[in-house]
């Protein structure tokens, strides 16, 4: 495509939002209007998906539950008073909370005002949280955050060392959906152990966000903990980050909470418009369809070129494969579904993998995210009539220009600036495109199989676990693996459990592994 | 495969080195005998290619250069007596620093001792250092360390603000092996200018990393900085974390670079052996080679269970994806060669895409990566007989195992702990593996022809900037794109200048915008 036409075809592709100031460019991902009116009637029904769902049909059919994250910024969408009150109540309750800790109404025994948070969570219970602290977190908020995010008891070490001496006034958050979430109760057990050693009590400085009267529910209602804000069974883990769950710790640092809502809202508004053109979550959900045939054929890389927005590839790497990756579509027939999403910042990633984008293996496309302003006041010259955010520019467009000579596709998103506004307007857009997209390939977005069968897999092994230990303590003398593979019953096992002697050896726990640990039918094995 | 098949097919393919403690394990991919024999001349010419290498042949023919970053861990290997003797030195020249800047012996105009190290730098001199102070970097670290990676004007800006008041005892390392990084360039631009708004002289606390007689190392000298340390023209980028690059600011830190180093050397006589089985690099490689068909058809998923391993799949994402990522193999064939790497850390990854990987499509092979050792000391029990560590012992065993019931393949690397030796190890297997698939894909795994026409790119954005500057404020009426990119004689260009003008008007940088920004044909602008 000669020059000429390619700037016709941005110009017609081009979608703009004037309140948002928000611009979407479509037009490198190459796909031609025989292709759009195919689509067409693939969208007619997803927009009918997507108005049933807002208006509370049961839009997630295995767990026979609404989906109403988008009641939680327009709650006149809900669709009962009741709904509607519940989303305002906990917004208030949220903002008289934050706004308590803050000012030192609400404090630690014995200490004037908290000064840290400490959140407690996994998958979405932790990466929204995370991305929006990294993008809209002040440089000196009133309260710093930490994170535990994994079962990691040397990452729960070192966020602990990093708390130091101001455990005392460490407000902690727990946040767990179901409220048995393995990684986030063993996370808040080590903390509570940790509270203890230090002569503190856990429950004067404790709050849960977690579905009501769920165990975690109960446990913090039964032990008087400052706090629980609810996780409502119609919002999902990975949609979210304006519920509690990202309301919460973003007030707690100051972050204006109102205007992530505000964001969403308007986006929402502006995505709800059931005409593929003036979409821009529908414009999105085409060209991830043109890129990838509809089988996620193509990776989504995402490449916002400012720091701050760093972490929203790992957001949208849970919000997109998550809810699209699936093996059955919503009839029950196996599809493999799903878009790969990788990415961190430009233009830092230039100088990592873009050589491959580049040259190498043509099995991805690109997102741009551009920001047009580049920092409060005036920039300094770093050579004449050029600054340092002019660079960024011109390798944004560098890169999105010989990337597309290479056939190379790409889309680009502009925002006006990186706030909380245009951060909520970002996270509905995807929210909502996530949403139509899974309507067009006909997969259920908002559930999870496959994360279930993990938790299961888990806890066979610890089963297991508990299974050679008994063994073990109950044996008089040292036995290979085999033998001890069958006395527990589970000879099929056995790789499982000659990995599990070298972790319990390994960390001194009862059990002793003899001979050469690299040669399974060498080892024997013995309580310690 | 049965379970005694597979446990056996386990038992064949373990490969453990014991002094390193490490274990790979590559009976997760699915390859057979036939395979394995067709590979073996493959890799008879890449060990022979690999010991050239060594030897000092010139194993980067586009660049003319010899690839020398064995040498760094064993300079006995040095082709010369003078290259030995070079990194001998600079390796004492490194460790008598830190120590002088550590025990304040070297110290800042005025205060007593350094308390923050502040890294500028991208891609290979951001990366490395990076991980490794993720990964090794104490609790309490003697310097804190800091990075800017990017020309973003508003991430200089927040990490300067949490420098705070400690830009007086900040030490200032500017990276750059060819000395013209423009990112980097614009990084040490910045932080000169805000330097000296707080009346304080850079190059008292500054040290470069550079090649020698590059521009930069002719400025350091000349205004004579704290030190210059070089990057030998044999080290590429990606593969320099054991050269000043990455040793300075890990030894700045307090760790141990001799036990990197020391780690590295003996991986590296590990995947000296010229015998596939007996090589984990090689083994790494032919995992690869099988599950991608050569051709990168899967990405290649890093998922380390360790938090302090997260940023290892970054650092892997370039040190793979640069080196391998090619259009051209080495007999100036097109190929488009590559494999994708992406991946952040288990169990939280569960939480995120895993669903993804169990059920949906399956373009992919993960490398799971253990840690025998939990933490340091005992742990406190989650629940009756199990701890935070087995839970994660058991969610990767767990996911591994669902996995490839789904015929999803995998790789699993074991090491004792996450420590400087491990580290190090870590780095020189994957470096290892890298060049041997290069060779068996017959592509030049030390050049990057892509990152060069990005940033000419780039600079001719830049120039077209400069250009429509001048013609605006000789304009004596705002004027239309067209015309705008008529009088700066490139027509072609003319989305590049909307876009450009939209930026430079949102900065408010001389330049006006009138009309809907939205509407390409009906905006005008002006000199501001």
């Amino acid at each position: 495509m000669d020059a000429a036409a390619l700037w016709q075809r941005y110009q017609n592709w081009l979608y703009f939002n004037e309140g948002l100031g928000f611009y979407l460019d479509i037009s490198r991902i190459r796909f031609d209007d025989t292709f759009v009116a195919q689509m067409e009637p693939k969208f007619a029904k997803a927009f009918d998906d997507m108005a049933a769902l807002e208006a509370g049909a049961i839009a997630n059919p295995d767990e026979d539950r609404m989906v109403g994250h988008y009641w939680l910024r327009d709650p006149d969408l809900a669709p009962t008073p009741e709904l509607a009150e519940d989303v305002t109540g906990t917004l208030k309750a949220i903002e008289a909370f934050a706004s308590q800790v803050r000012t030192g109404s609400i404090y630690p025994p014995g200490q004037e005002r908290f000064t840290d948070v400490l959140s407690i969570g996994i998958g979405g219970s932790a990466l929204g949280p995370q991305f929006v602290a990294q993008a809209l977190g002040p440089d000196f908020p009133p309260l710093n955050i930490h994170f535990i995010d994994n079962t990691d008891p040397e990452g729960i070490d070192r966020t602990l060392a990093r708390i130091d001496n101001r455990l005392a006034t460490t407000l902690v958050i727990v946040i767990s959906k179901s409220g048995g979430t393995p990684e986030t109760r063993n996370g808040m057990v080590e903390v509570q152990h940790h509270f203890a050693s230090h002569g503190l009590d856990f429950s004067k400085q404790a709050v849960a966000i977690t579905g009501i009267d769920s165990n975690l529910d109960r446990r913090a209602k039964s032990e008087q903990w400052l706090a629980t804000f609810p996780m409502h069974d119609w919002v999902g883990g990975r949609t979210s980050e304006l519920s509690a769950v990202g309301l919460l710790p973003a007030a707690l640092q100051g972050i204006d909470i109102r205007s992530i809502l505000g964001g969403a809202r308007e986006m929402d508004a502006a995505t709800r418009v059931a005409n593929l053109r003036q979409n821009p979550a529908a414009l999105l959900a085409l060209a991830w369809y043109a890129a990838g045939n509809g089988k996620g054929d193509k990776d989504m890389v995402i490449l916002p070129y400012k720091d701050s927005l760093l972490l929203f590839s790992r957001y949208l790497q849970q919000l997109v494969m998550e809810s699209l990756g699936k093996e059955k579509d919503l009839d029950g027939n196996p599809v493999y579904q799903g878009i790969a999403v990788y990415g961190n910042k430009g233009s830092t990633d230039q100088h990592a993998y873009v050589q491959q984008l580049r040259e190498g293996v043509a099995n991805f496309f690109v997102t741009f995210i551009e920001v047009l302003k580049d920092r409060e006041g005036p920039s300094v010259e770093v050579e004449a009539g050029v600054t340092a955010g002019d660079y960024l520019f011109g390798l944004l467009q560098g890169t999105r220009q010989a990337l597309y000579d290479n056939a190379r596709d790409s889309i680009t998103l502009t925002i006006p600036e990186v706030n909380a506004h245009n951060v909520g307007a970002l996270i509905a857009l995807y929210e909502r495109a996530v949403g139509l997209y899974a309507s067009l390939v006909n997969v259920n977005a908002y559930h999870q199989p496959g994360v279930e069968a993990g938790k299961k897999a888990a806890a066979s092994v610890i089963k297991t676990q508990l299974q050679i230990m008994q063994v073990l303590q109950a044996a008089s003398e040292p036995m290979n693996l085999e033998a001890l593979a069958n006395r527990v019953g589970a000879p099929e096992d056995i790789e499982t459990i000659y990995k599990m002697v070298r972790h319990l050896h390994s960390n001194q726990r009862s059990v002793a592994l003899h001979g050469n640990p690299g040669d399974p039918t060498a080892v024997r094995i013995s309580a310690l």
